[in-house]
């Protein structure tokens, strides 16, 4: 009898959908039992006895196709991108009418990507300066990234929260943009340079030493680890969790 | 009435000590009561009220020093060396005859390395590779650095708890050290070059991503923030606290 | 009338030879006028009216192509390896029978890898200190590069022609591989490391200072640029020239 | 005989002006003959029989030094700043009285800083992408520094007289300043962080490859091989010298 876990894909014949239809075949712990999309019915999913959905579609589809997951029991682990707080809460919705039943919703599945926004905010308090450097390709169209932002936010709250001073600055004369974007306090830094693909640095700085905390992504592959891990991890978390971190058991042992 | 910590420092004219009797008394919420060295009498501690004593002589004065600390109630800051087992031993059975005292040893006060090798250790069991390189000026004796080799240890026992496999290598034909040291399973490389003073680099790797964690280190004036936190945080924690890590609270908000 | 370089691609079908094709026809100032693989008659480079071929067939065939190549007056850029001096020098005889036709022998064709070697050699004698490291994917069998070998040697060249003394080290105490391997007096460190692919650094060290030199190199497509330039250059360039700097016209203008 | 050099140091009480007189003295090939200073007479530079001078005093003072020296044939090497066209225009009239005479007039003596400033100016042709990010403690007024402003315009030059496209950049939505400084089509970004001194990155892009190259400068004392460097060479090079590039000899051999 098997023990495998039963995964299908949604929106399998995507660029990420298909590395995710490959993983899951290739994971010794799983069982690809359907791999479909736009145009599939997805009660193919019952038929195929799927228990984890990994959900990378569009937008437009998600939430109907999380409506039909969970009222199945079927638990899912979702990529698509779209969120709002008023979608976040019709979920929550959803979920609470079944119980047993667990959606993983993350907008960032690499694993370095979410450590170095977490060390980031559990480091920000003990150092006077805080600022983002991300690099990308030249296509990127919005700067700085959204992975950038949301981490100064974080280090911004970590040092609001931590009643830190305002960060040492004592430009007087600057070319425009010479010192970046001020997010929340925070200055960000984007630069695009061909040869790149997604990487960001953040630095923290204090008297007589600093601290950078560096991740470069260079293939989409990168997403695969921890989409693995939300597979494993969210068939024991009934509800809604929000963002891979959850799933990563940072209480750091001393 | 003052409500400010008093604390003393021992060892007051060696060169961190010297720093340490200056950092206090810049500090809004210390007062500075006694700055003793080799040949002064302990007793002027209690004389002055000390609440906490920032204890940095040298492995044949400490333990003397300690005893006379925790006797009279006054907790203690340890940055001094030579801790073996049987020490701390002894340090715990002393501590168990006065409930209310604190004292902190830690072997690095530098906090950016502190976080350095807790978040190496927390990240190392996601990430197929890890590497340690550091970095000195060449007038250091010993290669690798002692943090190094003990961040290199964390990160092995780390992999060794969560199950992971070894470490992927195909090197079949190498130069005599070009691998760097192997501690544990964990490639760590010495680099010794004039202009750099005290540097290290952790490097984490899984399919498509690399996370690099890297703490510089360009003066002895880092350990003071260290040193201080220290300081307020002991007089609330009895007993021996072994390692800065402790009093960091790292259990990483989600 | 077209004025565009005619070029040919000899291993058109292998991994970069089908790149190069790629390239030379995205190429404004090119025209691809055959691609010719193991089994194809070298007859049909003349009728083609091929003036420059791209040589990345295998160490087997190399020679008996640029034999065809000289003898036709077609010129050659090659990326083939397995160049020894007994190999160079029989090119050269060919070569001297046929004046005005020029062939490139390039051990690396990516710009960046060339300039990091160059910048090296020219930086190396201002800093006491100088040390290389490698970074790869774990698949890799040799440590370190040859890349990074070489550009050790051409370091401790430069050092020895201006007299530079023996780099400080007072190491006295280390673990077996610490200090990298010892290549002419360079230490070279190699790390490997899953989500790399290849990169190098040299660091290069004099009191308060320190210039670091940093190649990634994360796609072979990284060579296309470099192959083309030899393409344009090696017109113009009659008889063996050996290695890309050449043709870089690195007389750093002041 | 002795066959050292006689140099004096002019500035001598000031932080770098100290810095030379030592390094002077140290100098195996050089004799300190006289360390003057703002009220001294520099009568006492003939007394003394100075053959170079290092000028490190103040733009107000500058000219009516360089004025005394060039008149008695003593050859200067000049870190004081404020030079503008017409004083350059002005000292080489001064030394066209003194055919023997040599002046170098440097911006910046960190030798690791020039060889930044050259190698990236060499480079740049062969990238499609150059940005430059800039790093200081935060007490500094000015934003990018003078250096990476100089650095920018050098990459920006090499680029136009190579005729490259104008860099890729795809941005569209952009929070301010996320995209640094624009210095004639680079892009310049500057960070400010406590624990750091001063510090520079350049970063090269093409398709595939990335070429990083990095200065730090952590102490002031990394002037001191470049202004040695200066008075050895100032000896041979009559006339005005504007850079300390032109005594690199940095013509790379291949």
């Amino acid at each position: 009898m098997s023990t495998k876990l039963r995964v299908a894909v949604l929106g399998a014949k995507g660029r990420i959908g298909s590395e995710a239809a490959r993983a899951v075949e290739a994971a010794d712990d799983m069982e690809l039992v359907a791999a479909l999309d736009r145009d599939d019915d997805l009660d193919a999913l019952v038929g195929a006895g799927a228990q984890v959905v990994v959900e990378l579609t569009a937008p437009s589809a998600v939430m109907g196709n999380l409506d039909f997951c969970v009222r199945h029991g079927i638990h899912a682990v979702v990529g698509t991108t779209g969120w709002t707080d008023d979608r976040l809460a019709q979920l929550r919705t959803l979920l609470a009418g079944s119980p047993g039943t667990g959606v993983l919703v993350a907008p960032n599945f690499s694993i370095g990507a979410v450590l170095t926004m977490k060390f980031s905010q559990a480091a920000a308090r003990f150092f006077e300066s805080a600022e983002v450097v991300e690099l990308h390709h030249p296509n990127k169209a919005d700067a700085p990234s959204g992975t950038a932002t949301r981490t100064a936010q974080l280090i911004a709250a970590a040092r609001a929260e931590a009643g830190c001073a305002p960060q040492p600055d004592a430009t007087v004369t600057a070319l425009d943009g010479a010192r970046g974007a001020d997010v929340e306090g925070v200055r960000v830094h984007s630069v695009r340079l061909r040869g790149l693909l997604a990487h960001q640095e953040v630095l923290l700085g204090a008297e007589g030493e600093t601290l950078t905390i560096r991740h470069d992504s260079v293939h989409h592959s990168s997403f695969m680890p921890g989409i693995l891990l939300g597979v494993r991890r969210v068939v024991g978390a009934p509800g809604l969790t929000h963002g891979l971190e959850h799933f990563l058991d940072l209480n750091l042992p001393a």
